[in-house]
């Protein structure tokens, strides 16, 4: 690599997250919270006046309507972008992803990775080719309490896994809102925008994502139940899983959005020989701690007994809440550390989700279909 | 009928459930708390030194040794019990039950029903011949918040049951309990006591149960993933299944005694097409109603917009929490005014769970095992 | 004493608690629940119908019109009763235990315990010239987990205290209800019945009996802000007021019966030097243990980390909550061990409300009432 | 005024804010948040090593050891900043204000906004005499509940507020850590860089500045009892206060820095003639709504229910959870609008707290001192 990224904040270019898709604007700000980085040039969107727009209410230098054209024009200048994010519909994942990093430009995408799961094979190829980073916004592994709850699995704390329960709900398409121009909607539930799987690749993967990130375990095999109850629809909005996990582990997995009066329902709940956890999204502040015996125990973001994995993903005094940005933010700032050590010829660190965990994930929705498909029989993954 | 039981407590039996059992003090209070019972004899153990100290300890007028002499005993005194009350292991359900039936004496047993299937259906049969009460103490149906959800879903409040999630998960068997003298443990790991199952048959059955009391929908096929996570027990101790309702509706039912850190949490959530439904029987005074788009509500035991239903459930002001002992004892009220009843020459209005729930509970066991022990297929139940 | 109570129920008689009045049978649920007592008689009403109606309802043996005949009455009798309840309004405490301790009767009474500071002093004298037992039922002193908040106290796990909040906020007078025909407000709302305050001693003498009950330590002083809100009422039906603790401590008191949407919160946090606690009534089975700098613990009812002072106050495993009849049956419990003891010859143990606590309540009320009416001035208690 | 702001982001500057102080960081990041602004110049620290690594971290361009020096410079640039951002200890406050006031520069300060009334009173002339903005960081109103809370108030439907429970308690000063080298203990515990008050002045003043916020009431008087708990500190770490409102409502604050195992725990809770409301710092996207009689409603940020006022300060779906950096950062959006009005000769349209809150704070702690200073008497505010 050869840019000087010593001395200043990165430069980032954005394709997608124009005006209404509420995830452009998680990404920027989440790109730019700790002072490391600004994002500077866009292609947010194919219609020209909206793509400028956009630009325009963020004060961008640059803005492109063409993510093509961006990726050309941005390797080339001086003082080009140093990184993308990708905040696209999931077909063009992949796509924008191709040309970002066959134009020498590090690339940090929304999940999915792609749009099959051929596709992601393709991408692992051509990012281990590389030397670029390449990181995936699986953003709920960025929480303080998350990261502890590894630590928690790691060091032993728990025992061996026996049992983990996860689950998704939400209940924001209980109605046919795709229908009534809901944007958001509209491609979710289009599989040709969206892929094979609707609720699972949306928020599936995040569950399977934060089940592995945490007890460091694979899904061996699974038995799924997918139902589209809303008439219409062409992709699940529910689904129902049996897990086994490599070490002889059960779990259960549910996500659903049709489940009615849930926000963003994301808990995990992880039993081990030794003790247990639960975690909430929702009040992501909190892990509970669960020691046969004795008294289930609040383990709080900031306080001192945290690992030092949480404490490095935490930046106010303990009851000062940190939420979805901070923690999304926490992905970005690893990200980005990355990205300077290999511009200065070091080795990346890691820590944050990467193409392999992008293959996972399209391998987990590859399955889940296919179960759910052939009578829900168990399927290996 | 020909008892006189107008103008006094009723007198009831109980055995099993002596010194160390603690259902058998939850009976004695829940069967005498309303002031319309009495316990007055027993056959609480089989050691006759037991079953004197027990007796003794509750001031019995009569203790016995034998439960069929107790049968014959009292069936011919003209003071003698009007019910007696079944407390002991699952595997002596069936055979006292019939005893005192046979001897015109009213029943009301714990769960499981019966040891077997066919034990259950023949007890139906015997039931049904005849004119005396059979109760079944599914005890968590008596909770006031239980009994207002399910009268939200009959009136339509939910809309169509979509999705239900229940689960009761437990830590007290994590470790081979049974083996260091915990006679609450050895029976029910003990197929020549407990049955074909440990587990479900044990804690399942109560989650089964109360999806299909407040629902009113039956389970019309299930895939069930049993294990026995503690080495050298002869019965699972986790079980995680997939539901199918009748009505098209998903679920997931899962049980463990191997949770690590829970106590006694018994969790339903339902979601329907027009709202939502929480309850923890832990917190039980609580019903969370979840409408789409409007404030989640805290419904509470005692509060002038609970039903009627809810309402003759309820001793106490709101604010003033009532428990697990009161829940039970709200099943013995409905139980002991239709043997009232009953014995006044009138028909019998039910309200509690009856010799087809504890039929439907046998059922319920019996594919759960058969799903998993063929490799955790689907089969209709 | 004479009486021979060893191999029997004791036998007790109620005063007050005629239908309508819901204190009536919680007294006699909690009087009955461990089996140890059977209310046989009653004054229920002076109301000759009224009286006989509630006495029927409860299969009651004896049933009296006047409280006077049945002490005269029933300490005559050989079977008569061993110990009375008082279950009426304020203003008839005093005179009842009066006229049964001067038969040899037990008595237990609800609070507070007199009319006036007058006749506090005058029952202290009248219980101290005699060997009977006189018991108060502040009852939230009989939950485990208050029970073992004293023990974390007494065991110095809390250092020396330095902060006191108690609260209890209530909304049912928010509205001139007692106009209504609110029987239960209209005798609370009137002072020749209730006392010369309304929701200082009808609530907040219980938190003011908490807080002494756990910490130990005695209010030195105070300054107290009565309000009352609804016009036309002629007792105060809001309350705030500093504390100083006889140690040095500062505390909150804050009671109210307008406290719009509130149930029954009965609410206490101490801080100490080294830990702090917090206990809330509406959810009792809960203890939440503050140490600094570390995880805030879950203590819970039944498991087995709780002192014997709370296992000896819990009938039920973890996780089967418990509730306000269970906690009231708790004082009952030791009280009739109590009156055991004494028939027996026996020295009393004690451990429940006495009529020290009865005349420290009556002083607080009277120290709140002064301060308030003198423009909420310091006072020493 | 003379900017041109209208196509690029403001350019702002920091006093005080360096390393170890983690409210600069918060500063940085809230006001950048909304890419609306962006930190260019700082006067970090008085020494200049701290002063340039602090600077260089941010990537600052320019940074200063006096912030005089920085007031002159940058008022002389044509890209010098637009605003200055005050993160410095008390005492500093009012003459970096002044100095920046008086070079033309808007001003956005930590509270309080100065050392003594008397200055608080000059800085309120000095604002009125000019055009500039000069907003007070009382952060805890740009929660999106907390907005919703004063909008509920203001449409009337509590009705009249009759009671105010506010507290605001922590335990990181329940050791003498001031003197172990803790920094942020040490000027919040020395009277010449903190002013008259300790844990009044640090945090009791949001908690009264949240309760005029949300009922729009003015406290009208009160009593107050501080307590310094910990041996040889100079200012209290404890305070109670009973409080009257200029509506005749009653209220009480309450605040600690020694309430042992508290992290940041700032509740609100208001009790009106129609219904309650109560908030939680510590989980601030709930606001709970309790209307007598009906259902408890937990109200969520970002649901479609909530007023216009707090869907302006909310960033995300419901379910994605903000936080206090958040919250902050509503403060700085509105004020940077209000900045970029008044440079185009607009009228500021508010929303924010300004000037006159900091008055109103300045004289709240000199009466508590007052009040307590004299045996804890009733002063008027």
């Amino acid at each position: 690599m050869n840019r000087d990224t010593a001395n200043r904040r990165l430069r980032a270019g954005i394709v997608g997250g124009g005006q209404g898709a509420f995830i452009g604007a998680v990404h920027r700000i989440a790109a730019e919270l700790d002072g490391q980085a600004e994002v500077v040039a866009g292609a947010m969107s194919t219609d020209p006046q909206r793509a400028a727009m956009s630009a325009q209410s963020w004060f961008l230098k640059r803005s492109y309507t063409s993510f093509q054209e961006m990726a050309e024009t941005e390797s080339q200048r001086e003082d080009g972008i140093d990184f993308v994010i990708i905040a696209t519909p999931n077909y063009l994942h992949f796509p924008v992803a191709k040309v970002f990093l066959e134009h020498g430009i590090h690339v940090i995408s929304d999940k999915p990775m792609a749009f099959t799961l051929a596709e992601a094979q393709a991408e692992v190829a051509l990012v281990e080719r590389g030397d670029l980073i390449f990181a995936l916004t699986h953003n709920y592994t960025g929480y303080p309490t998350v990261r502890h709850a590894r630590e928690l699995v790691r060091h032993g704390i728990l025992g061996d896994i026996r049992k983990v329960l996860v689950e998704y709900v939400q209940d924001w398409l209980m109605e046919p809102v795709e229908k009534a121009g809901n944007k958001q909607a509209l491609w979710r539930t289009d599989p040709t925008k969206s892929g094979i799987s609707g609720c699972v690749g949306d928020i599936g993967t995040h569950a399977e994502n934060l089940l592995e990130f945490i007890t460091g375990l694979k899904i061996s095999s699974l038995c799924a139940d997918l139902t589209t109850f809303v008439p219409g629809r062409a992709l699940e909005d529910d689904a129902n899983m049996l897990l086994r996990l490599e070490n002889g582990g059960k779990g259960i997995l549910t996500c659903s959005q049709i489940a009615a009066g849930e926000e963003n329902n994301l808990t995990i709940r992880i039993y081990g020989t030794k003790a247990g956890l639960e975690w909430q999204q929702m009040e992501p502040n909190t892990l509970l701690f669960k020691e046969p015996g004795q008294p289930q125990q609040i383990l709080r973001t900031g306080l001192p007994y945290m690992s030092s994995e949480a404490q490095a993903a935490t930046r106010l005094p303990a009851g000062h809440p940190e939420g979805f940005l901070e923690a999304f933010a926490n992905l970005y700032k690893m990200i980005i550390a990355d990205i300077r050590r290999v511009e200065e010829g070091n080795k990346p660190m890691g820590g944050y989700p990467t193409v392999h965990d992008g293959l996972r994930g399209m391998q987990f929705v590859t399955k889940v279909v296919e179960s759910s498909q052939n009578g829900s029989i168990w399927v290996n993954l």
